[in-house]
């Protein structure tokens, strides 16, 4: 009853095992010697924390003397000292002064690897060969931890758990040396990736930071509408929106940082745009159905190729269910949907304005659809429709 | 135990009355005589079979006979027969035929008034204007019903509960005339939202047609990417394009019917995207990072102006807690956290590639966010964030 977090699989070394925080003895680490960590914002102190509950010791380090103690306040390491000598350095700064402080760090932990966890992995490596730095004890990751956000007040050793964390190799380091950040992200309870700095780029650029611009672009529209048209807003402008929240001093450094990759898909999508309103301008003229109906379909193309749960792209039927608006039954369906013995693949509410109900979307695999739909109408649920 | 659709509040009139199908008595419904409903799609099969759930006397029609057979069969209403006096005529057939069906039902029954609900309003009522058709007896609606695809094999009595339902009156029909689409409503379970044809248009312009081009453009650049790209691929890209899964056919035809709103907001957009394009371009010239600071900035402005749960616009705080992926985890975390008291205001999963576990999001108001995550942690939970 009161194990939410451990894994039903317990197979040696896989992800399973990392799932429970109370588990992790500190014989399990993989990490050995000092660490030393730059910047104690939300990824420095999270790392930190997780570190020292692994019985590390972690030596804790910010241009922000103030920053620094909080950090040291909240457990996620100690001050420098004398005599230090990690054998890893995690820097964990914004972006634009990320390669500075990876060089000066390699120059004063001459033994030491160091890595860094910056959104972008070019731009670092680049600079840091232009300003002569070791780059053969130097390799760039990049943990996919949510929210960029917080500080050390928002951070959480578990926040890296069952996240991808990307190690992104180059020709200059030897595959052993790297393994020390592979044993970081392990022991933080992440999945590493390996990818090359160009390829990580190009792909965050591609479902990160382009996606980011989209959603900006659409949500700028709606900052002059009238009320009466955002009262029809229902959750497909929720969703393509929802991430325009985000914070703009941190996106500038990410955009600037990956710009070249950026404009290339920008530009690309540009021309699709382009093509959708010229279309549109002239709906009646030939050609013009068909060029709409192609742009939407190709999208039909593209999403499909995300990978869902479990990396599957595995397509699951939606049924929709009418739930009053408190937690007991919400919770009260998905004790049922588990009586009914149909696995929940995924879960979504929609609110409706105004109105004391809410939407649960529940995804199942498609051969599940007519017998859940039939079980929880016997239990007198509402359904409002099932789909493929 | 087995009423999960009761609405706690009884209020007369409201909304709440609306909610479960078993408590609405044949007496309690709002329309009385016959309807006949043209086009047994999704809509249209829907329409009928909750109204026949009221004991309403309902003819469908449909061009094609077996089409309209299988609506019968389903129990959405009978055959048209010689004497049929319809007073209310609803056509549920696609935008591009909509005013031609209209004007042809306005001429065959002389004494019904006549609604459609299609999801483009101003169109229509141009077209059946042109056609020299008696507008006095004709107001459009659009009820805004999720995924409008799937036939009558999808179509379901409970469809339209707690969905806003637009009634686009005009100048040429009087109150007392449009009283019977505010009915019809109301007795599917609806929430009738009154505005003008052309706020209707410019309103889902905004935020549901634009959307959905600027989604399908988005999810278009994913189709020919890299696996190991779309292997970073996390919640911001999957929301940003879900909706790029739409039908292409029915796409073509509403953005081809509100193709000039459409296009203006395109515009607005495009202009926009340059300048992030000029911006990331030089992203070291003056200017430059101000502008993407501001893009991104505006975005945050617009998204805040969606409306939240119930209509309102309160920011929530997130607290992020690591399950089990299986649904008796989520339904236990629900339960302990009505347990302990605090509202849940909204839920999302996120899944990461290759973890067997879940991260799920919960909404509450922010002055509970101490207060849950301790009790959480308590039980044994591992909280793995949580955000203002």
């Amino acid at each position: 009853m009161t194990e939410p977090t451990r894994a039903s699989s317990a197979d040696a070394g896989g992800i399973a095992d990392q799932l429970d925080a109370h588990d992790l003895a500190e014989g399990s680490r993989r990490l050995s010697g000092q660490v030393r960590i730059v910047g104690s914002g939300l990824l420095g102190t999270s790392i930190g924390l997780r570190l020292r509950q692994h019985g590390v010791d972690v030596i804790l380090d910010d241009v922000s003397p103030a920053a620094r103690s909080l950090a040291i306040d909240y457990g996620a390491g100690r001050l420098p000292a004398q005599g230090d000598q990690p054998t890893l350095v995690v820097v964990a700064v914004p972006p634009d002064v990320t390669a500075s402080i990876v060089a000066r760090e390699l120059q004063a932990h001459p033994e030491a690897l160091v890595t860094d966890v910056a959104s972008v992995k070019v731009a670092p490596l680049v600079e840091l060969r232009a300003l002569g730095a070791d780059v053969s004890r130097y390799i760039g990751s990049h943990p996919m931890a949510g929210r960029e956000r917080g500080g050390a007040v928002s951070a959480r050793a578990d926040l890296f758990i069952g996240r991808p964390w990307v190690i992104a190799g180059h020709d200059d380091i030897s595959y052993r040396r790297a393994a020390a950040v592979e044993d970081l992200a392990l022991d933080l309870g992440a999945t590493p990736i390996e990818m090359t700095p160009d390829e990580h780029d190009a792909g965050v650029a591609l479902v990160s930071h382009v996606p980011q611009v989209v959603a900006s672009l659409m949500a700028t529209r709606l900052a002059a509408a009238p009320d009466a048209s955002l009262e029809l807003a229902g959750q497909g402008v929720r969703d393509v929106t929802r991430i325009a929240a985000s914070d703009p001093a941190l996106w500038v450094q990410i955009l600037g940082a990956n710009a070249s990759r950026v404009v290339d898909v920008l530009r690309e999508l540009r021309v699709d745009l382009d093509g959708v309103i010229d279309a549109l301008d002239a709906p009646e003229a030939p050609g013009a159905r068909r060029a709409v109906a192609e742009a939407i379909g190709a999208g039909n193309g593209g999403v499909a190729r995300l990978p869902g749960k479990h990396g599957s792209t595995t397509q699951f039927s939606s049924v929709i269910v009418l739930v009053d608006d408190t937690p007991g039954q919400l919770a009260r369906l998905l004790t049922e949907i588990g009586e009914i013995g149909v696995n929940l693949e995924d879960l979504r509410l929609e609110h409706s304005p105004g109105a004391p109900v809410g939407l649960a979307e529940v995804a199942i695999v498609p051969d599940q659809e007519q017998r859940l739909v039939a079980e929880l109408e016997r239990r007198g649920w509402t359904v409002a429709g099932a789909f493929a």
